[in-house]
């Protein structure tokens, strides 16, 4: 079955009457018609939020000029901030990594198998242990080392990479290093990270000690975009395995794998089908 | 802080286009300020639902007539069912019991500590050993004895409670008897029971001893609506909890208590803050 | 069916060889027959961990004199720590409330049911509201209200009660005061507390208002032995829901309400079963 | 760190007094050093299981002979079934597959990572597709395609290719072919599946579509040990994932995967590690 091109509009602005009155009539007056919407007004913050999803192929306003008209027609009114989404587009994502592999294997399989629209152009590493596996897959390795000393020289070739294979947005798969400011700001809300425990507990290096130290009864994984702050973007998504006093250390790595593995690959992808939209700390998920 | 008049409108309808436009159109053009607007297209059965609550109190149309307005000016056009509540009205709920108290005390304590909005008018039982717990909540308690001769009559005296204490809606907490067609007709999609297994898995009775000589892994809860097919009508809310080799039948119907109690308390709370829509042999819960 | 008296040993001590054996014996040769037997040994600490239960119908040692042969003949030789339970005394429970009543329905009505083997003789609270729970159980209820200046004579009060009613443990039902040192020291690891989210995230007060600000997508309830350090006591059990962008604060409370009391009412069922022991900050539950 | 080598008996009998004593101190008196021992004692069936791994180290009893020993000693006089088995053997397992890829990635992530000691000397599959994950994994892939005529011959040649690669256990990663009792017979409690529903509900084909069409607020999968009995063997472990009205079948899929994998893994986790032992119709699991 040939898909149809559909056009997703995610956007957010202060709450006020008739938006949704506003964007759907504009859809439908230019003979859209509405796959999927989805809304939601945060009251604290007084901020309306919505996903709409239409069928682009009877539609009169050409896929170029639709940025524009819905700005000016809808958006401004509205002080609105706004993405556009085409369905035909398949976004490119980098996987950075280091040395464990159970993240960027669930990511490749997703990919080769097709449950996931999505490219991966390029996986970079900053140990080569995982060289191997990119290989398999038939995806250039880039191998970025890294010191406390040559960190910014290697953010710079990391951007550089980011240019040369097109990279719309980038997983960490586990990779552990710290993104400083430079390269975020050029990836804004562009970039998701798996962090290995049921944030905001347990920040920062070895969570899994932290637990067995702490003798919680849970262990848990969070998927966040990535900002300044260490460990404390907007988070996407988080989940949690049962423990008991029997497990060791080692066995909540083990065990661990399995809950991080499952909640990056589902915020990759609530991303890859812009189902989420990110404001102040928080993220809206349109599932 | 006085909470303002919403009304609530709940709808389905084969699914075409412009149906949100009109009735966001239809409520905004007559100065309804839209707070919740959650729609979803079933595309197997191209079916269209929304729920859309919006503030009343500068709602040109009365209320009284609403039904009749939206009725003819929008749901006979899309050949709509559609449903309509006013946030002032509180329904009126009767608990059919027999004589396991878990589920009564969890929807008692909801009520009267106010995370209900509902009231509770009476409690049926066809057993008398809990109405002692209906004495300390001052609610009116029928005793109504059946058995095989007499279940017609019995069926016909509740019948005739219902309607002395004006009942809006009938939940079946762990009431272990079969409900006739004669009385699902005068309640259809108004009677919410609990099974005490994840259906359809342990149809009838007894599912945690067939869920114990089965050896699962988990146990489970169902809370749905009554239709005239034992256990197969529309479910609402599921839940499970994971048991081990070492769970006895008695350590499951333990255990099992808690996740009854707690999905049959929020299939109620959907019910009752008009969050679901029933079709064909499913639920839509706008959460 | 008459219930057989059973004796439960619950030990701990450093690692060695022989210790299995030792108790077996001991139990074996004196005709008890072993009914559980649970070990575990934690590599880190290098202890040692056993809760054994058996038939006493036909041990030889009399009741009375369990304690002190088993400690000179067994614990002495392997410098354990041990308690010993009979299965024919019920525990006596004091429950310590503010104003909300979740917990204490749930820990009420168990009781009533028969699920729990426990006697509940007084119910403390620092509010007076739910006197009126207390009067439908007929469980004397004592008020207690405590101010900063008069925590401290407060505290004396509560311990002369503890004494009156010859309470064995306590359980703090969304008692929301911190208990001292002074008091504590009297009940050292009797007294069980349920905090409102998955420590160490959310210590101390407002946790649901902490989580809404964070923006986290699971929420949770932790119960654990109450120790000098705030929310920082052994962890007995967790759980967690999952919400949503969508859940207010007011969401969270209630959704939260549903987790707390499950989670404190099987840290309560695993103390009054003598399924647990704490050593250091951790808890070993024997299930 | 080097790791000992250790003994593990697997082991059941009727309950009677005085098993644990008899085994612990075999292990003990030969100087063997108990460093896991669960015990479970079946009421229903009156059945006694237990697991007890010990150091071999000092045990002076050779490898070759405890089998030999230990039935002679302990096991005929308690009318005992038992398992032996040595940590220094490394399991041998085949992986059956069909066209789905995911179950296969997770198990070879897991071996190639070390999480698991196992190997996999042979991938067999009914259809070419994945070979070229076995492949890339330098695993040998024999392609035995099956149709109805030649069901027969297929499965006497994979019993030959069982034979030529030593396999201990086979798993079913989604082969979706039954396998009959010949076959069976020869690895019995040696074949592990997963089937995609949380059994006992939807046995058989497209338990997806028929969930869907249930309209169930859950969806699962279980891991069983193969028996004759289509979807009836011993369970080893099953857990569910929340899906809502809005999941289409296709979202059912994806979303199961997720959980067949990791119920996959963690069953033959439990295998390899000899944390199980099936009786009649039951698991149980030594965790």
């Amino acid at each position: 079955m040939q898909q149809s091109e559909t056009a997703i509009l995610l956007m957010h602005c202060a709450d006020q009457a008739g938006i949704v009155t506003a964007v759907t009539s504009f859809i439908h007056e230019n003979r859209g018609n509405i796959i999927y919407l989805d809304q939601h007004v945060d009251r604290d913050q007084d901020r309306f939020f919505m996903r709409i999803e239409f069928d682009y192929d009877q539609f009169i306003i050409p896929k170029k000029k639709l940025h524009d008209y819905f700005n000016t027609l809808v958006a401004t009114r509205y002080q609105m901030s706004f993405e556009l989404h085409f369905s035909s587009h398949t976004p490119r994502m980098a996987v950075f990594v280091s040395k464990m592999s159970h993240c960027l294997y669930d990511i490749l399989y997703r990919m080769e198998s097709g449950e996931w629209k999505v490219e991966i152009p390029v996986i970079v590493g900053n140990h080569p242990q995982l060289e191997k596996i990119a290989k398999r897959f038939d995806i250039p390795f880039e191998y970025v080392p890294i010191t406390k000393e040559t960190k910014e020289e290697a953010e710079a070739k990391q951007l550089e990479l980011m240019e040369k294979y097109n990279v719309d947005f980038i997983v960490l798969a586990r990779y552990m290093q710290i993104i400083t400011p430079k390269f975020l700001e050029k990836f804004p809300l562009k970039i998701i990270n798996i962090h290995h425990s049921f944030l905001p507990a347990f920040v920062g290096a070895k969570p899994y000690h932290a637990a067995h130290n702490r003798g919680v009864k849970l262990i848990g994984a969070t998927s966040h975009y990535v900002t300044e702050d260490l460990d404390a973007g907007p988070i996407i998504e988080q989940d949690i395995a049962k423990i008991s006093h029997a497990d060791e250390v080692k066995d909540l790595i083990r065990k661990g794998k399995d809950v991080e593995k499952i909640v990056l690959s589902r915020a990759i992808w609530y991303h890859i089908n812009h189902k989420l939209l990110a404001f102040q700390n928080r993220t809206v998920i349109f599932e």
